[in-house]
């Protein structure tokens, strides 16, 4: 007798939680079921915010969607994120922010009061970034076709510098430098989600980088590259420029600096502190001579007030980002493969 | 004895479906939880979008998001409604649209090959607008916290008329335009849903509007206002623009053209066509020695081939929309106090 065994049906391939971690499946999704289909030459920028001739001018556009969960957290809630959220991606292209939108997905069974609260948490985070709220929408779907309430913001910016700042302007001799210690918001969120003793000592570093980076370009800083530590943390970050811009980065793990309870945190939840996310810490890229300059400026602000040089860029042509420790021994940094922290903006 | 009564706790006000319809509630939740928290001068201008000083230019900026059930209906899907309604939002302000953002938010399990075939008619929509996709975001949110999927676009475009075209620019006399007959959009959808029989007659409207309006521009047509009748269709969009101008109308309902279809599924859900969404139909008001040619430029387009006349604007200071039957029969038109069809866009 012949027994036929039926080969399993096809899975059909469907988005994962990992898809949103901003990782290796989020640049898969990205490249392989998103950018063929709309692509075009600004897209190839591949930078936070698209720069944009607009009637003589050079506009700077971008947009991020925030699901963060729970609404409020220790430092901040989803209104204050989705402002400067969007704000630092303007300012991370060296623009001054100008103008955002604001478009609400809310469930069925939304209090009001709490709708009224996170939007007087984005008018003040509006004044505070210098920009308006000038245009939104808002829909409703019903009881468990959301989680509350997500937020869109857009925002519009002019690049009033000549010069390109993004990833391929990095130069071999670059220095990094970092604005300050790292983890805070995801950390931050994970904790008010999983309830953890140290929540308290846990503050999201949410906040605007428009200032030190205004200060910075109108102090004659030739910034060759910005960029805020969001999804995936500041290692992320480096490993994605570091591709972009076809140079190596050699970081000093000693140099970066995590604070305790953010350390023990992740410690707690098997975390590495470089692959979280932070909504107010960023990366500069300069040339050595202006190095000094650039972290005076820095330590000016408050919120970028711990500035300092975690590494460079080496001649090495490999795109690759390499962490020395102490004892000078090296580990490769790599994209994570899938999720790390779900919902964290 | 005496026995106290407890009161009943205060029931906390939540989010309705109404919320979304763009009627009555819309504007409550709008005026009173979201408005006082940001108002601005941009905000104050009460259209579709902003238009703002940039570097000399006059941009115009807009967003939306989508949120329609079913992803794909007879006619179109969700990614070309999240172009074509940001592009219109923009032509609506008498805008040249240039570029859009897309933000998706992805329910965990939703199929890869769906998405690519959402983004292949988002690429196909965003070339027949002359319009690009400059920057994005992706979103994942667990199984039960979202729907499939949702899509954000934001949209830049820019105003090469001096002249302002909106609600303040009405005035008496001004003829009322109708680019063809209404109720397409949200009965196709509705059909959908409910797998109603003639769900095959039923095709959404879905279309850009920008060329029509282009052409009307540059043939030098003062246009005074333009408004697409999108959520809460036709009679919505007239209450809003008599309350916003400050101006009464009078509309001949029997020049309000509802195809056959669309009158028999209104008549089964007890809907009124007046009220039922399009996304490729759009009122313009111009000065009565203007109207004939209006109506000959725009007749050109297959998207406005059956435009007309349907009604003035009145002397009268009351902000108030009649609509007259052919017996001579007035009624006041109101927008609708909660929910007539909701997650149409």
């Amino acid at each position: 007798m012949n027994i036929e065994c039926p080969l399993p049906a096809e899975t059909e391939e469907t988005i994962r939680l990992g898809h949103g971690s901003g990782g290796a499946l989020s640049q898969h999704l990205f490249q392989n079921y998103i950018y063929p289909h709309i692509k075009n030459p600004w897209l190839d920028q591949m930078h936070d915010a698209a720069v944009l001739p607009v009637s003589g001018a050079r506009l700077v556009f971008t947009t991020d969607s925030f699901v963060v969960s729970p609404l409020f957290f220790p430092g901040g809630n989803i209104g204050e994120l989705a402002v400067f959220g969007t704000v630092n991606d303007l300012a991370m292209s060296g623009a001054r922010p100008l103008y955002l939108s604001c478009s609400l997905i809310l469930e069925e069974g939304f209090p009001l009061n709490t709708l009224a609260t996170i939007m007087a948490s984005m008018g003040r985070a509006a004044a505070q970034s210098g920009v308006q709220l000038v245009t939104g929408d808002t829909k409703v779907v019903e009881r468990g076709k959301g989680d509350g309430l997500y937020i869109n913001t857009a925002g519009v910016g002019v690049l009033e510098r000549e010069w390109q700042i993004g990833p391929a302007s990095i130069r071999a001799g670059d220095r990094i430098l970092l604005s300050g210690d790292i983890g805070r918001h995801g950390m931050a969120v994970m904790a008010s989600r999983e309830g953890l003793a140290f929540e308290t000592e846990l503050q999201s570093d949410c906040a605007p980088l428009h200032a030190p980076v205004r200060d910075l370009l109108q102090a004659g800083i030739r910034v060759h590259c910005l960029r805020d530590l969001t999804r995936g943390g500041l290692a992320t970050a480096l490993v994605e420029l570091s591709q972009t811009s076809s140079t190596s980065f050699v970081i000093e793990e000693s140099a970066v600096p995590v604070s305790e309870p953010v350390e023990g945190a992740c410690e707690l939840l098997g975390l590495d502190p470089l692959y979280v996310a932070n909504e107010g810490r960023f990366a500069v890229f300069v040339a050595p001579e202006q190095e000094q300059p650039a972290l005076e400026i820095l330590r000016r602000h408050t919120v970028s007030a711990a500035s300092r040089t975690i590494g460079q860029v080496c001649t090495s042509g490999r795109p690759e980002v390499i962490l020395r420790n102490l004892l000078g021994c090296e580990r490769l940094l790599d994209l994570l493969p899938g999720e790390q922290l779900p919902r964290i903006c």
